[in-house]
């Protein structure tokens, strides 16, 4: 019977996909558990469709067979989102990869959901405008939307909330909808753009974007600047940002790690709490910017800022941010990195650096912190050494105390990762009876909880 | 039995309210039209609740006896949102009029729902930070996240969708959410803040809001343009936006519009389009912004902006937009205004205008156009003789092909307006399929559709 019903799911994916349906462990085990700590759990099958209606009938196929599905971008999931919890079907976007539209004159473009952010980076080179949204990796665009994703340029630009005008997605019913235009705003009707960034594949699959363009600024300067002691990184982020000034990126890297960045690129910055600035906009307004947060930084202790205007230069400024994990993972040889990822009011954000500070001296492990400190969010990047279990056990455990931390300051368990299965057990601590109204939304749409089960929403109580 | 039914009713509800629940029919004559053409439907009851706790009991109560539930703010809504279309309470939150605390260090407030937008101001007077978001009307800030109004600001600031931090609501089930913290972002479960804003009280009743706070810019420059033609000034606000330039606000007021501001203010501006625009920043970059529109003004035979700097000066300027619904009316003495809106991709808004001033000079009507046009979104303002009712027919039949012009054009039936009731007729046409999705979510928050029964969402087809 098992396998009778097996082949008949095998034998309906393969009419519909062809060879672009497998059942092979060694795809199945790439599909299983993303750039993340929590054990693999690969799904029975992987998918690659091409389309918007193959993704539907994808969809039609794992409702008959009550079959779960998981969508997959680029597998950079950091809180285990592709783990295949109940086993199904992991459908895979890669092949949807077309750049489908750069409507300049509407300053939007719209992208399959498998596009990936260096892919239309590149497509709109010289084109004068660019997508701000670059988490540290290179996800698809249809996985940024899922997970709410921000990354450096959020202080200025927002996160993928405020950047996506309308999405194409796949219901559990089989219904596909559009949940917008691109007209600039709308009153009309719910806000189904913003319900489904965020959901993580739990609602429906996500199969196309139109996002926002911006215009590329006409100077971009970059400027680096260290400090005593975090605490005065920190407060003259905090002061940046309460003046209203419209700074690009402010990025945090603790002594800590531009000790490991150091190392691993070969740099001398010096082992400082350190903060990485970048401004956009006409030569004049930012040198405006530029001395009002040299002005901050100097009032905290900070040192004179070193500053670039040309984009070799800025972009070597950079490295130190986009070495960060790589130099963390190489402190530990043969490591794994857990991120950590909490979010608090600006105001409270010093006091929650500095304590986690303490409390990563207290826990012996290598921990060094890097944030986007103008949105109040920052990650411990901890590189573990698989042979040593404690190490884990340590690093879960200060996780654990970050996040209660976060949680006491008014805060949020997630400011870009998300929460797949490894921020489970803090749903209803931070959202209360809302978590209720989530699941009956849940409910409503994916009744046989089909879309990514065991994500999101913590098991319900009995 | 149902003179019993009903003295049981206004007797749970004066334990609860005292005289702060009323069934008098001249108050429920004030609670049943708002700002609109809409016949009026008066409630069968009203309430003044203090607190959250008092509306949730409120809820509860209208549970029991399955009474519908109208949210009311200001009564200013436009489409109808808030016609007692099924009787029942109307819950009017004048007394939650609190602006509980003014956070700067996290540049947001908090309020109840109740405080009005001229109120917040006077409030911040002097704290150097202002809230951007003002429709045209001194609305409460609960009705404005009801129905996702944006105004002149919008245009550099956004919505309400992307000005409110987190929302308390009561819901239909009489749970209290809290919907998000002061964290400038989050990664954390189903965006409920932006499912609420702009569902026009049919998922439950906002009853406090945590507003974004913008810093007050170091200088705010105003300006005034005329051009020969309108298809002239939409293009110099459609090339300004697609330029980048951070503009604050770029009104567009017609040839028709400014003759009777003229008339009704008693000024002396040229009769021809005209764009208002406002400028905020350092002094260096506003001459920088002005300058660049000044040059594209002129590229499309724009004259030379009239520019003011002192905040006099520059309210007089502003004069011209702010009479422009009185000066409108004035054209008809004894008139109601009928307001359309509608917003299109920004592509396309030039074409929408113009085919729009053409299809009005054949209905003989009275209809000047004012725009948002920065985002796309224009308006009609068209006093109506009640004493001709065949004015209200033709202003209809005008909105009506407004709606399907701008619809045809790729965008949407509200640009900030919302539904209502007004606007039911167009969802499905707009949204597809995304409208059983919406039902879907209204009947998984609300099954007994006791929440502002009968706007958003147009009739089941049977």
């Amino acid at each position: 019977m098992e396998t009778l019903q097996t082949e008949r799911i095998s034998s309906a994916f393969q009419i519909l996909l062809g060879d672009r349906f497998t059942g092979q462990l060694d795809v199945r085990k790439e599909h299983g558990s993303g750039f993340s700590y929590h054990t693999c759990m690969p799904p029975d099958w992987v998918a690659f469709p091409r389309s918007t209606e193959e993704v539907a009938a994808i969809v039609a196929i794992c409702s008959t067979y009550q079959l779960p599905i998981i969508p997959f971008g680029a597998g950079t999931s950091i809180e285990g989102h592709i783990l295949a919890v109940n086993g199904g079907v992991c459908v895979d976007l890669r092949l949807m990869n077309q750049v489908l539209e750069v409507d300049t004159a509407n300053m939007c473009a719209t992208v399959q959901a498998g596009v990936t952010r260096n892919q239309l980076d590149d497509v709109l080179e010289g084109s004068g405008f660019f997508f701000p949204i670059g988490p540290g990796v290179n996800a698809t665009l249809g996985g940024m939307a899922s997970t709410r994703a921000s990354g450096t340029n959020a202080v200025r630009y927002g996160t993928m909330k405020d950047n996506v005008l309308s999405l194409t997605a796949v219901l559990p019913s089989g219904q596909v909808i559009k949940t917008a235009s691109k007209a600039r705003k709308s009153s009309s009707g719910y806000d189904l753009t913003r319900l489904l960034i965020g959901s993580e594949g739990t609602l429906g699959i996500i199969t196309e974007l139109t996002i926002k363009l911006h215009s590329y600024p006409e100077a971009i300067y970059a400027a680096i600047c260290s400090f005593p002691e975090v605490e005065a990184a920190v407060n003259t982020a905090i002061k940046t940002i309460q003046n209203g000034i419209a700074i690009a990126k402010i990025e945090l890297l603790d002594a800590l790690l531009m000790r490991a960045v150091n190392r691993f690129s070969k740099l001398d910055y010096p082992e400082k709490p350190t903060l990485l600035l970048e401004f956009h906009g006409s030569p004049a307004e930012i040198e405006g910017q530029i001395s009002k947060v040299q002005a901050i930084a100097r009032a905290f202790g900070g040192d004179d800022f070193c500053w670039e205007k040309d984009e070799v230069a800025r972009l070597r400024l950079w490295r130190a941010r986009t070495d960060a994990a790589p130099s963390a993972q190489a402190m530990v040889p043969g490591s794994k990195i857990m991120s950590t990822d909490v979010c608090v009011p600006i105001s409270r954000l010093a006091k929650c650096i500095v304590d986690t500070q303490t409390d990563i001296a207290e826990t012996g492990l290598f921990a060094p912190i890097l944030g986007h400190v103008g949105d109040g969010n920052f990650h411990l990047s901890i590189p573990l050494d698989p042979t040593d279990p404690s190490q884990f056990e340590r690093a879960k455990a200060l996780n654990e105390r970050l996040v209660q931390r976060a949680l006491a300051l008014e805060g949020t368990c997630s400011g870009e990762h998300g929460i797949g299965v490894g921020k489970l057990a803090y749903m209803s601590q931070e959202h209360g009876e809302a978590v209720e109204v989530m699941r009956a939304i849940k409910t409503a749409i994916d009744p046989a909880n089909l879309m990514n089960p065991g994500k999101l929403l913590p098991p319900e109580k009995k």
